[in-house]
């Protein structure tokens, strides 16, 4: 057992920070939180055993629900170009050299300990579609102590030649991921996650494979959706049965049959949102991204209000930056430019909800993770703010300036799963 | 005379980077550039007095032309609410404060902190109404060696009490400052600006009152110009004889008859643009602020077609950050998103437009500056990049990277005027 003292912030709700001055919060050796108090009970032993981290912040860590590994690299380059010319020039001459095991495991490497700098603690990723790269990668997640479900990329069309699989070759790279997972994966913390690229670059043969591994196997799904309105016309033409690009996942049992991520949805009709409430559909907002590729805003206040689950992402190399701090000031920002146009009909996104969904509400696509509740696994950054407070803040004005001025030299400590996280080597 | 050796960029024109590898500058004594060379002249005097910077990156500093140095404290903060309730909340409360010059001294020693830390070597800058408070402001500039135009802010109505000055005290104010930085502004690297806060604060007879020493001194204008909707309304009432909000400040001599900044021009509409550029009106692109504020986006790409100035500003505190880095990456997405919502028929702005923007556009509001071409004066920043330039980068690929990724610890030496700055006390 461990207990802890510092300045506690969380988001038991979207609507309201809960903040704890000089709290105390007791972690199981098991990792999971037991109990957070203002005081600690009047115990001796308990007592001895504190670890008081005096004023510094102690929150949940990052989770990020949309993040391609191989595009670590390109980060912040190409940001000049749209989508086509972007993904055909820079990401998929990227990921062809993930064929190489070298150069993945040198990437990657740098890929992991960035998101550990950045209190990233969960991750879901795409990787590329070559297996052992991925399990390269996984390999990275499970030695770092950090979460990950890590995604091997189906895609066989129209995509270069280079980077396309077979849905043999994609179901046996699958296998061995899931079988080495299942065996290494500390406990859980690190499993395989089903990626089709989306719809335009998979068969309907792979995706109904796909579609019966995660029945099968109860895998959670990852991919895209209505980024932007050329993609949206191309899967009409690819997939005309399909009521709606989400239906065209859900024909194939890759829509919420098991847990399911689907980024951007910039565009999704009503149609298209029914789908994904009925089936607890995670609508996975990557705000950098889709103004870097000039997609658009996502209308994240309506799916809040319509009872859709959202969570955040980077979607580095989109994203143009692998801070979840950034993530969420984008969140904001472009929420407030629909506000703008929608001339005040559309309320903005706070900033207790953008943090509400950075970590309980993407951790929840992990287990219990992401809040300091009795139960949670315990994934915490303490934050240490003392140069931004030089005046007299709340402990509320604190965060808000950490989420909007800090960032990853303010994090000094970082857990997952109640064990204290050292430096990732890169 | 000094001779840099360093991978030197910068931009003449806004279409493109100029890169210079491994190339050299002589800034001569009185810090003018006298000369570019990609070799130097044989000469074995110069080659003896290289300083050799290696494999880092020298640019242009960054010009900050809209930023309020009362607003510092509050940086990060209240950026839930809108503009008004911001405003009366927040900001003015915060400036009645530099009543009390100690307040003030503290509080704007990290301001030109920060503005140093962040490389920004000159800033246009608001103040408060207060002018002693506001001569302390001056004076750290000119101790940190940086170059400001000062700005004592009149405001006289609509506006508390308590933050209230008469057209005399400003004028009494104003004239105490001139003669203050005439005598001691560094040889005009520190003078003042004339700074009506906006039309709503001030009353016909103290932007008269400006409008004429103006004229009589030949000093420099700044404000705010049509930011949003309800503002513009506003103003039409205060004063129904002008055209449009431009025109209220034409009338009194307040736009463009002096150099003249006005920041934000979000919804500039047909008459104001045409006097803008009729009058050589500076735009202040404050891309931060304006998402923040829920204002909304300003045309930019129609003001650049037009022929009307543009330049970039952070607006702290309604911008949450003082990076111009960052204030370049959102005048970047949100013409981005612009571009989106227009279906593409709005071109979004490059990376080597809003370097233009930030650096030499923005520097010309100084004199010569914010470019490396001779003549000019040698405002620099070396950044070393190393930690981002892992890999087979080139040096556009680099800046590029630096201007997405990068930050204040990367930034190894500050010049302005020819001088290499230390930091300031804070």
């Amino acid at each position: 057992m461990k207990i802890y003292r510092a300045n506690i912030i969380f988001t038991p709700s979207p609507d309201k920070l809960e903040v704890i001055p000089h709290g105390y919060i007791v972690v199981g050796s098991n990792g999971l939180i037991e109990g957070i108090y203002t005081e600690l009970p009047e115990n001796m032993d308990w007592r001895r055993q504190v670890i008081d981290f005096g004023d510094k912040l102690l929150i949940p860590a990052f989770n990020d629900l949309h993040v391609h590994a191989p595009q670590y690299r390109n980060l912040g380059l190409a940001l000049d170009l749209e989508l086509l010319p972007w993904l055909n020039t820079y990401t998929f001459t990227e990921e062809t050299k993930y064929a190489d095991p070298e150069y993945a495991r040198r990437m990657y490497r740098r890929f992991v300990h960035e998101l550990w700098m950045q209190g990233t603690m969960r991750a879901a990723v795409f990787g590329t579609i070559h297996p052992e790269a991925t399990r390269i990668l996984a390999d990275l997640f499970i030695q770092a102590g950090m979460g990950a479900r890590v995604g091997l990329v189906g895609m066989n069309r129209n995509c270069p030649d280079i980077l396309s699989n077979t849905t043999e070759s994609l179901m046996e790279g699958m296998r061995m991921l899931k079988a080495h997972l299942d065996e290494h994966g500390n406990n859980g913390l690190v499993s395989p996650i089903i990626t089709p690229r989306f719809i335009p670059s998979c068969t309907p043969d792979m995706l109904a494979a796909l579609g019966n591994y995660a029945a099968e196997t109860g895998l959670p799904v990852q991919s895209h959706l209505s980024e932007n309105r050329s993609e949206i016309d191309w899967v009409r033409e690819l997939e005309p049965d399909s009521v709606c690009y989400g239906d065209a996942y859900n024909r194939y049992g890759l829509f919420g049959q098991t847990p399911t991520l689907m980024a951007h949805c910039c565009y999704s009709g009503e149609e298209e949102i029914a789908l994904m409430k009925q089936n607890g559909v995670y609508v996975v907002h990557c705000p950098m991204s889709n103004s870097n590729l000039s997609s658009g805003i996502a209308p994240i206040r309506t799916y809040l209000e319509k009872g859709v689950r959202v969570a955040m992402g980077t979607d580095v190399s989109a994203g143009h930056n692998m801070s979840m701090l950034r993530a969420m000031q984008y969140a904001i920002q472009v929420s407030k430019l629909h506000y703008a146009a929608s001339h005040g009909e559309v309320r903005f996104l706070t900033l207790s909800e953008v943090f509400y969904l950075a970590t309980k509400a993407g951790g929840l696509f992990f287990g219990k993770v992401g809040s300091f509740e009795p139960g949670y696994e315990f994934d915490a950054l303490l934050v240490d703010d003392h140069y931004l407070n030089y005046d007299n803040y709340t402990l509320e004005q604190r965060l808000e300036r950490y989420l909007y001025l800090g960032d990853d030299r303010d994090i000094k400590r970082r857990f997952c799963r109640g064990v204290e996280l050292t430096e990732p080597v890169y």
